[in-house]
């Protein structure tokens, strides 16, 4: 079980880790499969999105903003970030990633993403070839 | 392929299972991999999330309830339940859970749940390792 | 890696794949695992939904089309399909269907889908099994 360590520098933010992944399939030795990912935290999550126009990044980040703020949903928990447990929800804590002769199987336009939604923070994130 | 069976008592309900998963790993044999949950329903779904303050699930559960209203948005579907096959897909039908020496790899505040959205019903949720 | 290709003829569409993810799995040899799905795009989806009532498919497109509208939320992105994106991130890009003995095991109502959110286009989206 490989692990790495990602941070980011906002409380929202989509941090791209595609080079990361690329990097342990290659190093893996596997020559067809997919790559696993999981992150070990519950305010943040991973998604694949688009990697070219960084617009795409801020206008997921500022949706996700709008539609579950942090503040004024009478949330019950004691600290501010129920928000960033509800988008962890929703985005989802873990991505597959297919990969053949040691090439990553992404589209055009695809690249693997933490979403940071408690930043900014250090966080933790398996991967695992299946 | 290994088959557990989870009751809600609510409509809408997160019930934990890490521990349900941690006796299937524990019990595989297997040293390392992903276990990967399969719920077999269109009204429910799986997912990680902080399994300390239980502030978290209700918030959760309310944010999703006023987002995804049961009724008044003139729902097509001829059961009074369309909200929670919405929700279903929202979070996800599925998780992985890493693993090493029989033990989870969850961080320290996750939990695995099975998100109820249309209960009290029991609910087969499958478990595969990879 | 096996590879299909999925063509949806209206711009936000739920358009079945389940026999195809049933013929692959047939094919495959394989006697139990999961089937993880993955599809190469950022502006379409992948989930488990009903397969019965049509109407479940149209009130979930219809839900994500008033939430995440296409005009009106000062997107930035230069091309007009920020909403598709975000969508396919809501949603998520890949999906585990566990099998055994060369059969789906789904549940009875639950079939397989792709979520197209800026269609009408072709789609191409990855099978392996694990």
């Amino acid at each position: 079980m490989h692990s790495i360590r990602i941070t980011a520098d906002q409380r929202e933010q989509m941090v791209e880790i595609t080079s990361e992944v690329e990097a342990f399939v290659d190093g893996s030795g596997h020559k067809e499969g997919v790559c696993i990912l999981f992150v070990q935290h519950t305010t943040c999550g991973l998604t694949v999105s688009e990697n070219a126009d960084p617009d795409v990044k801020s206008d997921t980040i500022s949706f996700l903003h709008k539609s579950v703020p942090q503040f004024g949903q009478n949330f019950k928990h004691f600290e501010p970030n129920s928000d960033a447990h509800i988008k962890s929800v929703l985005v989802g804590q873990s991505v597959v990633v297919p990969f053949s002769d040691g090439e990553l199987l992404l589209g055009r336009w695809q690249g693997v993403f933490l979403c940071e939604f408690d930043g900014p923070r250090e966080r933790t994130i398996l991967m695992h070839i299946a």
